[in-house]
């Protein structure tokens, strides 16, 4: 980890630490209020909708010759349950790995710690446990969150340049583009055009301190994108701006791996860029990360 | 299992067997059109919402001296990972039970076998494989659902007596009282008072075959409930009516264990009992369940 | 199924079925008394041994930006946990499938239903429940086994000819090499030359059901083998009989993908074919099957 | 974790770090030589055996109405699984946290960090990732062990008192009451009469850094006991010396929760304290630890 980031004060870096107090774990979220809510609801006219995540088929976990082998690294895991012959019911265990990038979900603000410190300001040992996060975990948002969403479509109809740095004027050309300003509050939903992936040979695009501090200067409650932070690192002394500072700093959920190809299609075709956005994932308090389908309602 | 539910053609059940073609995986929520979807969109004024899942902590799955024990049979378990000294981030693994009765949870058609056939008709052997749910999964609602969703409070400020059998009466009286008529393709959610729980001593309240033809008549497309099923079961020849007609032979998705006591609270002070229903689990294909947090937006 | 497995009292096959009772669970373990364990302590001479297990490295649980993918349908996935910062010590979860063919595993009685019954003729349904295996488990051998072993090299230097139906005369054949007469209790361990693989294009050899005769003639208490049953199937009215006539009807539990040409290199470099075996999986009671390493010690 | 500890060249400890390279991962086992391997077999004369590893029932992953609650922070946990109808084979899946004190295991070397380092002194980072244990794993013992077992019955036909201190003097006594000296690279067995338990109001007996002195000097290979490291903790600096010391500076591999009192019934009857021990866990390579059942054969 580089110097920049072992200081809690550092002055450079955008920072909500300490804005809504020491306790705070909605961070971001505390943008939402009813009259963003009333703005949202403003936006769902028919009820047509769009998911944001990407589809999964789980692996099977039954080898040998019960079952055809199942991809490496798989996110969710199904094992099919015998319940008797003839069975009870058809169930089965599922095993999840939240964070992984072939799964759209939802990061908690205790999930990057930064210079052992994770939102607000809190040393990550009182924060994570061996046995489960109880401080600015999915408890935040196990509610459900409510909001305006705006897209900013950044390659309308194509994708970002490889290894792109996006910055601030980026993201402001796309909302012109759009014609809808983005209000505090709001949730910013970015189109680069790229499928998220840690395979690759190939640099994905990523957001710079540069572009979170624009969407600090916005008042965005929520990020969601199809690109998040560039891979490999952009800058070795900051590799990961919008996770260390966006969620860290910031304590801005991230909405890792969003699918957002419909939704731009969608908006192009109705010729508005906001819409109602509900995020509910399964209702889980204390973990770092769970999977979700955000909805973005017109 | 009882006689009468070894035949696919018995003629005394309410089936849609066959109603939407062979093939259909959709089931009820075939009802919902998008003049259900603006009708439901009309109930969403301000933006208030409502959580209908049941909060959830993850028992940890760190034994021993490490943590303390884990509560017994839980639905969600957790394991905290390490990612390095200092960690590279916070993440973990979740093992997750879809259907235990301790976790709100959407049902796919598949996966209450009758007879051993599925909804609509089919062999349990060809739509569940070893290797998960190949016809009438969880992919039905994977995109989400958004449709119009009505409470039917069947003893409000209070819970039903123990073992009581809900019949379409008591349906239609809860809806006389709410004063919003359900409509086809809307989405019925039932106020018993009661938490699901299969551990119990006292006879759980629960739907009979006349409730079920009366959701039928009304064109339900889902079905969102603090009861459900009788336990122990009422009629031993059909143990399971909710899930044996009402999954299975109309192939609507249930939603078990909802929590809707905060949801009826809001309707009695707002004096509406229709809202926005929004549905969204994490987008799994191929599984009988799955983890969702329903929510109700005003 | 063949109808040939349907019946019982077939009189065609070999079994056990009666011999110790309706209540066994032992199978052919029966057969090692306090002779045959004096008879394998004698062949334990200088505390030599090698291991029968083939070894495995367990895939990594942590996905995307953490760790390198894991190879698909991994028989043994580890998630390291955290244990705090510094960590109180190291530990993590194991996920383990215990019949995947890429792990050494004891198959126990119960793990083939043929025909609805497993052995002793027992109904499955009696036998293996929704929450485990009743009758029939692993207990049966949770306590270990130490008894001869004996080695039949099937191939000595070289491996089977793919596809090739091992009889009876095979094994009698590679008796006749080692120089060790088998006696009843032994365990039988083969040596094929294969690895065991269902990938495969290639047929594999396997094990027929005068071959299996063969066994129940001499009284093997136990089955080890670096081939098994062969993939394809030979005959599809049978296709599996080292499972469905060696496990289900004789009770003889075997040891599926053992590791065997180092123990054929010691066999050959000292000139004996016999040696004391240990089989000591974990002491898991109520399971169909255990992952094991069997050490032969001289 | 207390000064004394922080330095890895602390002389007032026992330590065998540099004693066998600074890439060694065996510890003491590098003690086992041929010698001791004859000396073990010697000890096998009849081929009783007695499974040294505490029987377990793994808890059920079913939840709800299909089976019965399980119990809180279960070690093993299974799922069986469905393979079709009717079944094509029974299996399961299991997960397993080695670590559970309810659980009889064997601790590699580098479970437990001290100050940073790890066995034999190399930095945790080094040995321990993400992705599993790349220096010091089970891969150690993953071929088994053979060797010499000595029971020590601190207690016999008693237990020792609540919050014992175990000294060097204690296993001396009951090595002269047992009659047979412990040789350098004998596995020592150490009965006390407990089962492990954290659960505990009752303080635990415990090792001292006396008495694992005594086990340097004597050349102790591998401990097993029914006792280990005192609950709660006698020496705050120095909280799990047999962890700490025994497995961290010694090299030397632990079985946790082994179970003592048939072997002590099997002693006393025959008179004799000494037999031929064979450890053979699941062949795994990578972990921090891995479920066994050590058999001692007379």
């Amino acid at each position: 980890m580089g110097d920049i980031m072992t200081q809690a004060d550092d002055s450079d870096l955008p920072s909500n630490w300490g804005r809504w107090g020491t306790e705070d774990e909605l961070g971001t979220l505390n943008l939402i209020t009813d009259e963003v809510r009333a703005r949202a609801i403003a936006e769902a006219r028919t009820g047509r909708w769009v998911p944001l995540a990407m589809p999964i088929k789980p692996a099977s976990m039954l080898g040998g010759p019960f079952a055809p082998p199942a991809p490496s690294s798989p996110p969710v895991q199904q094992a099919m349950l015998y319940t008797g012959t003839p069975p009870m019911g058809m169930a089965e265990v599922l095993v999840v790995t939240p964070h992984d990038p072939g799964l759209t979900h939802l990061d908690a603000v205790a999930h990057m710690p930064v210079g052992g410190l994770v939102y607000p300001g809190r040393e990550l040992t009182e924060a994570v446990t061996a046995a489960g996060v109880v401080h600015g975990s999915t408890t935040a948002f196990a509610d459900g969150v409510v909001t305006r969403g705006v897209l900013l479509d950044l390659a309308p109809g194509d994708r970002l340049a490889a290894g792109h740095p996006v910055i601030g004027a980026d993201l402001e050309a796309a909302e012109t583009r759009g014609g809808v300003p983005l209000a505090p509050g709001d949730a910013l939903v970015v189109r680069g055009g790229w499928t998220v992936s840690w395979d690759g040979g190939t640099p994905t695009p990523g957001m710079t301190v540069d572009a979170i501090a624009w969407m600090h200067q916005r008042g965005v409650s929520l990020y969601a994108g199809d690109i998040g932070d560039a891979f490999p690192p952009m800058d070795p002394q900051l590799p990961m701006p919008l996770h260390m500072v966006g969620l860290t700093r910031l304590g801005m959920p991230l909405i890792d791996g969003a699918q957002v190809d419909d939704l731009a299609a969608v908006c192009a075709e109705l010729g508005r860029y906001a819409f109602l956005l509900t995020v509910a994932p399964p209702r889980l308090h204390g973990a770092t990360g769970v999977p979700v389908n955000p909805l973005a309602i017109f």
